[in-house]
């Protein structure tokens, strides 16, 4: 027997991540314009680096507390009443090693093995994937496309749901479709929660990143009332440019706080203090740094799908929020295959749609927050092997 | 319906720290001589941390390879050539968040739920925590206690095997009996493993903390072939005063390499770059600094354990490997008790027993990498509490 053949069927069953194998394709090309990867060009700003370090020069290398430091709990809190116009005490909020692992825990918190979890398609890959592995399986509810344009469907999510479906995992805007609920949306969403017993995780970590008239998305916070079994999971990856980094944090009710302690307790025990002090100076200092990301988003999205659009062979409507253009190109059905051609003809990496579970395999992802100089480059490139197919 | 009542049964049985819960009751204290933790009193040394903030400065925070970057896969391979006279290739070695973390992520990649895993105990009590997490059942197989010393009970590990089980967890030398498998110990698990085609899951982290003889402890890397199947899982804190840096490492058959790597995609996604730039120091330039800490661990556990035979109310052989004294006090049945009224009377912390599962419950635990000065301080009270009972 193979070594392989002794391992799990769940660890087995784990997909090799579709984004990371076109990327692995092309790894160390010169002059390449990475558009696959969720993140940004960015280097974090000094600011937080300095408080990681400043935090290192004291010797704040123990170990510390498993629901996050105190400081950083209450600059989540203070956040949140900034720009969410919520009044909830630090209590509510845990420190975690990413978004990845606010997701990890939270299904663990909530599913047992056998149990089933409905969530919206399509979707980044790594909510299914995580689930299948913590026993649970994931149930999409896929999403309508027409003329350019995301729609939620209330009677495929209600008919995803069973008896044994336990969470529905709502992420808007969404990774990688940039569809983003609307708070009449929402509010239906939570409805049939409250109808069919189920937890909601929230999966807002783009809600800043909207383009709509509002300054950011409308948000679960918007429609709940506080007894409402709502688990947001969040990261500091995208708003502060720390995808590197690792932290990210749960918004949950403080009843369930002994909980998630333990469940960090027996996972990774806990985020280095040094690194939870960047993410303070990131919240704390940091909202100058984040309006200048949304607004390179913004304008880089502009001239990407603006480009694309011009060529008439592409039905992509500008997304209302996130950082992709999921595009579907003409006459091209075989996303993966194209993906490997178009970084070997235009160097610009794209992520195929296969990597993004049902719905999308037809589409692309091209994350935007840019560089707006780059992002025309990528857009002449991409032009210029559209019309030539 | 409470919201803790709508929670997975798993999440629910997942227990609070019987360590922290004394470390809760006592927190704030001042004078306390906190040896109820597993970690040492130093912080991290400079040559680390400033590895850690020039990587920083580099702008080295993005996304990284999953399985580690290759610079510290590297390193751990020509530490353990250095340390256990391997030659195995930088391909066995994956770098992830913790210690714990590569336990639970070895659980994930051998057990389905429903399977059982058998650990020796008395234990450090996350194994068992994070295997029922997992969905797997823990179940023990208790070392005997004779005269001061723990002894493997091959009869026992038997006896807890069954057709379920799919693991056996061996911590050598352990954490908190001080136990130390012998060679033929190891033989023998080993045998008994590739009897019934189990995967051994090595806890061999605190290899290098042994007062024998030799410069380390007996390790599965001595008796193995390359063919079977054991999972090392390590981690920076004891050896290089890391504890908070929440960065661990996997060692294991390079083929099942893609498994490791989706199963890190999809609970934290990495360690950040700049921590692990950190660990590449540690391991090319931290052979003195560990030589330091092994020193200070053997001459403070001389001082603790020889005030404490003293008494003659003890029964406390020093141990052969690892940090702690595992210590019985004639007349103190009620160890949770004994560790508030300790605390209370002594300003030393212990931690109860009763945290370290089956025949644990009458003994207590003191990490003795500290200060030889502050453990004899320690020491002093100890005897002149226990004098007094």
């Amino acid at each position: 027997m193979s070594v392989l053949e002794t391992l799990s069927p769940r660890a087995l069953a784990a997909p090799e991540s579709g984004i990371v194998e076109v990327v692995n394709y092309a790894r160390g090309r010169d002059g390449l314009i990475p558009l696959w990867v969720g993140e940004g060009d960015s280097v974090t700003p000094e600011f937080i680096n300095r408080a990681a370090k400043t935090s290192l020069d004291k010797g704040e290398t123990f170990y510390t507390w498993q629901r996050g430091i105190p400081a950083l709990r209450q600059a989540l809190a203070d956040y949140y009443t900034r720009h969410f116009g919520t009044d909830l005490p630090m209590e509510n909020f845990y420190a975690v090693g990413s978004g990845m692992q606010a997701i990890q825990l939270g299904l663990q918190a909530v599913t047992s093995p056998g149990d089933e979890v409905v969530y919206l398609s399509p979707s980044w890959p790594n909510f299914a994937a995580a689930a299948e592995i913590a026993g649970a399986h994931a149930i999409p509810a896929e999403l309508t496309y027409q003329a350019g344009r995301w729609q939620l469907d209330l009677d495929r999510v209600k008919a995803a749901i069973t008896p044994k479906t336990r969470l529905l995992f709502v992420n808007t805007p969404s990774n990688p479709t940039g569809w983003t609920a609307t708070r009449e949306d929402l509010a239906a969403l939570l409805g049939l929660a409250r109808e069919r017993g189920l937890w909601i995780m929230a999966d807002e970590i783009y809600a800043r990143y909207y383009y709509g008239k509002a300054l950011r998305a409308p948000s679960f916070l918007d429609v709940m009332a506080s007894e409402d079994r709502i688990l947001f999971v969040n990261s500091f990856s995208k708003n502060w440019s720390m995808t590197g980094w690792r932290i990210g944090w749960i918004v949950a009710p403080a009843e369930i706080g002994q909980v998630i302690e333990n469940l960090v307790q027996y996972s990774t025990s806990g985020v280095a203090q040094f690194i939870q002090q960047g993410a303070v100076a990131a919240l704390d200092e940091g909202d100058g740094f984040v309006a200048e990301n949304i607004e390179k988003a913004r304008r880089s999205r502009d001239i990407l799908c603006e480009a694309l659009t011009a060529t008439n062979r592409v039905e992509t409507l500008k997304p209302e929020g996130a950082l992709y253009s999921f595009l579907r190109i003409d006459g091209l059905a075989d996303t993966r295959r194209a993906a490997i051609d178009i970084v070997d003809k235009t160097g610009v990496g794209l992520a195929p749609g296969t990597a993004f579970g049902p719905g999308g395999a037809s589409f692309m992802r091209a994350c935007f927050l840019r560089d707006p100089a780059i992002i025309t480059t990528a857009a002449d490139r991409l032009q210029d092997y559209i019309r030539k197919l």
